[in-house]
């Protein structure tokens, strides 16, 4: 059942991205907490498509929270959060023409021509909506327990910037509080990214977005398939688009020996710390109190208004496609609160 | 529960790396199956240790099937599978001072020091054992659907050879056939490989192993939650020492433009392709009949006999460790068995 | 996660009592399936309030499906169903004084005095509004492969009618034909049931209600926790008011000899049936191709318009209440299109 | 996935009645715990074959605990308990003439004559030994919590001895102790049962096992589908030979009017108590703090040496069979341990 993950924060999503709306039901909200809805809304914003670099489609992202909540507080029951589609359009997308790079194809063939096509349905990007209300939920739980879930636009292209590795935490905090101001959340290199983004118009482009979650208590995470990679990486690629994980070094520490790989633990006065962080925060699955870092690979998005080849499913024969419509340019420029969410709804599982 | 993954192919591990075994329960074994021993022993063989550049341990990775079959012929109840320890040795472990790369410390503080700590206990890679019998069992089970799982070393240190990618999937065939008779999984560079081991010894050294699985129907896989990217991440981080997972092409997709990222599908005749395979075989977390093609990063071996800083838990104090033992030089040696065991078992629990 | 049920049939319950809604999610409604809205309709009134021996609540219990329908045809993905509370009423409810015989008082302490108190909150009775909707598409779903779901009210109070156990099928499927007219779905007694309900009054009365299933395949069920008994008695428990459930001749049973209770398997002609039924169709947990009968008692409404000791949780003394308000005489009137939903939805999941 | 139950306390079933052993798989033990292997071994012997009355087949019922405790002290891994068969005879059972009764026919058409059939396979009630094993653990883990399980033999075919609803729990217990000495659980009329048994040789009779739970607080459970009703209930069915459950006044409840049903809270000083235990100790499936109390239905053991129709599968037509061989003539005798397991189990999973 694949729209459902989580054990103890469980989440189910629902709606498809030209129905009336999307939405999804969370178990597992402690009872009496009272949500900031002001921190909700500043999630969901930076979600939603703006300015004319992302999609042109115009969606308020209004959300009307129908059960879970008395008064202003949790009561414990499931919170189903309802996220209208205002500004859905029928008439872009012919179901027998899959769009490249999407899942139009492979969804054909699966729900033998029974899934809701219109702009990808329920495998629409738009589905992250819902993930970062309940990520947003989770991280306000997370805080409340001294756990703190951050993110920047590491790369565009092949353009990037300072890794989390490369900085300490409170640089990191102090840059991610004045970008708050930014559209977009990078540490250094928002100009640049936007014009490789417009240069490279109307193709599009992908990236890298970096997570840190800090205050992770030692021991957090279980042996073998409920890791913290195994749960984070699990919810990371039901994300739409990404293509690739690592955790600490990732690929790069492939290069490394073993000696120099190794994090060395280390006391400082009473407390222990560690002499690097090579594997992110992370030994056997478990968290270790290091920093916890990791990286998703943000393909380029598929939807370009450029012909490109295809076929027509009913025809029986190839054909071509010109995705006109109202696509994002650059699905990296808004994943980063997506991965927020899924990272907090992860480790608020684990807990 | 982390001991237990998958829903309809259900593996339960158990044991510890210096206890009286290891083995697994495995739930979901069609009943009539009459499993062929003598490539599940071959399975087996891949993974154990094996001369002077793997772990000195002389384990022989015999295995004793308790339930679940009768006459030779599966019955359609749980399958048992346990593998005595035969070459356990207890006084290489000091509970209080931590490895550094393993995860000691952090399941130290996790189980409030009542957890096996002998050669890593339940975190240790001897856990992968009794994965590669479930996943040779499943792969017998997808091949008579006509699914097949490969895999190869794709690179150590940083010396790399062919992708997957880079080559016809009948040359990857005839190639890796080859293979079966050398120790190691490698399409060309099993020398060099060799060597680069060699030359770094005593360090340790980690590596790429890419994974092929060829004839997954069009439509196998899930959206969100249970993609197959979702399920098979979840698996391959389990595995201990994997940092990184990436399908198609991965992080380099992140390079390229949208036009030239997309795999445009293609009429042959009646049947359907697609031009190319940036995705890894993979749209929106469905298969799209392509080849799926995924790589995972393999940290250097954390165990090497090198002096080390680490903290003596007691003590509460600084101390130094040099980790002597039978250690592997290079897991990357033995993990394609593992990698094709836990992508098997992932492709099948999705069918 | 006790709001959701089910593996290939999954339900989420949401909502209140008297919160803006309570609703379903669903997954596992199979792609293509198109939904018969009068029949849904149908059990939705059958479950609805009525008449004056029923809560005197007023609820249209009309339902908006917010997501996984595309005109009229299910889309594959999660079907979403809101139905309003349009007659709440905030009033009648003290949150410090327990209502006797409800969850009133567990539940206060349970969420520590957050939960949705009003009329239950969500454990009233009105939660089996989205249970009988979502019970009736896998009542569609099961008859289109043959399986039927049926049931009566077996006792009111100490007056008992036939058991379906002592008519042959065709008899029980005309005579409850017939019943649709009626407001209850007794076989015959359905004055004398009424009489009682009354003659109470204005105390309340149980119950028994008895289910059969006819159609269920050889073999369908699984040994052990997934039993055909395991899976309906979960979810029959889980309907509020319920304390017993029997299967076959249930706690009948046990004063019979192993040779008078055993049922023979008997060919007539080539196709086996049994020489009787006392296992109500069902060994070893799985179905033998007998109707499959079973039967839940129903407790007496607990809220009653009499006066009853009962706590000041804020005062922490002794009082007494009087339920006023709108609720039951007899949930067992209602209680069967609701036992008929949950069992189609356990006979559905275990196909 | 049958064989698989609980979440937090999980427990994994394996092996068949005469193949080479049964066993299980436990996760959810607490690190640290000392198991104390008397009471272990207290409760297999309550449940193993015994005196005349009970099974002739001689199983030791020894076990070997493979994984999860070092030092005598659980290591926070999975524990796998392995008991041998050691009295297994193959030639009594003939594949295609099911035994009236038992699950033979259903399952030799659910699995296509692949299961092992041999005394019912995995269907057998020997599989209840690992079941007592399971929940003489989790009983020992609940104790520690001030949490007690008791069980009695309530009634013998038409013969019933007091309920625990009738006396205090004081005199229960007390009672209880001294039976420990006895062979069978009942609380005044052991004699009376044995001579049932006696006289109904060479028929088998049944009876209905009563168990209480003293010590669970109140507000554990959860609404709906993890009602501590359907928690129980679930684990009840699954073992072999139940066809009914019942909580409190169970089906008797539905006689009597809400006002006398409802059982009402009381003040006495401090402490909240309640004036009657109509409800077994749970409203809206949650603990209220008294007694818990349920009652199972154990149908008369199937194997009777008396002939009895049946087919013969392979030759497709009617024949006869006498069940020879070493069978229960009263399973009732054995049941109460393993009532008391599956109800411990249930209630840690639920803590």
């Amino acid at each position: 059942m694949s729209f459902t993950t989580g054990n103890k924060y469980k989440i189910t999503l629902f709606g498809t991205s030209h129905g009336d709306c999307i939405g999804c039901t969370i178990e597992g909200i402690p009872e009496g907490l009272e949500i900031d809805f002001e921190k909700i809304d500043t999630e969901m914003k930076r979600r939603k498509p703006q300015g004319t670099l992302t999609t042109k489609r115009k969606e308020t992202d209004n959300y009307d929270i129908i059960s879970g909540v008395l008064d202003e507080i949790c009561d414990g029951s499931p919170l189903t959060c309802v996220i209208p589609n205002t500004d859905a359009i029928f008439s872009d997308y012919n179901k027998d023409i899959p769009r490249p790079g999407h899942a139009d194809y492979a969804a054909n063939i699966k729900y033998n021509g029974y899934n809701d096509y219109r702009g990808g349905g329920f495998f629409s990007g738009r589905m992250t909506a819902p993930l970062v209300f309940a990520g947003a939920v989770a991280k306000q739980i997370l805080e409340k327990k001294g756990i703190y879930v951050y993110s920047h636009i590491l790369s565009v292209k092949d353009s990037k910037e300072a890794s989390f590795s490369d900085l300490d935490c409170n640089t990191i905090i102090n840059r991610l509080r004045e970008i708050k101001t930014y559209p977009f959340p990078c540490l250094e290199k928002e100009k640049e990214f936007i014009n490789i983004i417009k240069e490279n118009s109307p193709d599009s482009v992908g990236g890298v977005c970096e997570i840190m979650v800090l205050g992770v208590p030692v021991g957090v995470g279980e042996p073998f398939f409920d890791s913290i990679e195994s749960t984070l990486s699990k919810l990371f690629f039901s994300v739409p688009g990404i293509k690739g994980v690592e955790f600490g070094d990732g690929f790069k520490i492939t290069e490394l020996t073993g000696s120099v790989a190794n994090d060395c633990p280390h006391y400082i006065k009473d407390e222990i710390t560690f002499l690097s962080n090579h594997s992110g925060g992370i030994n056997g699955g478990l968290a270790n109190g290091m920093p916890i870092i990791c990286r998703v690979a943000v393909r380029p998005t598929p939807s370009v208004s450029i012909e490109q080849e295809t076929v027509d499913l009913e025809k029986g024969e190839n054909t071509k496609i010109t995705v006109h419509g109202r696509h994002d340019r650059a699905i990296i420029l808004r994943i980063a609160p997506v991965m927020e969410a899924v990272t907090a709804m992860g480790i608020l599982d684990l807990l």
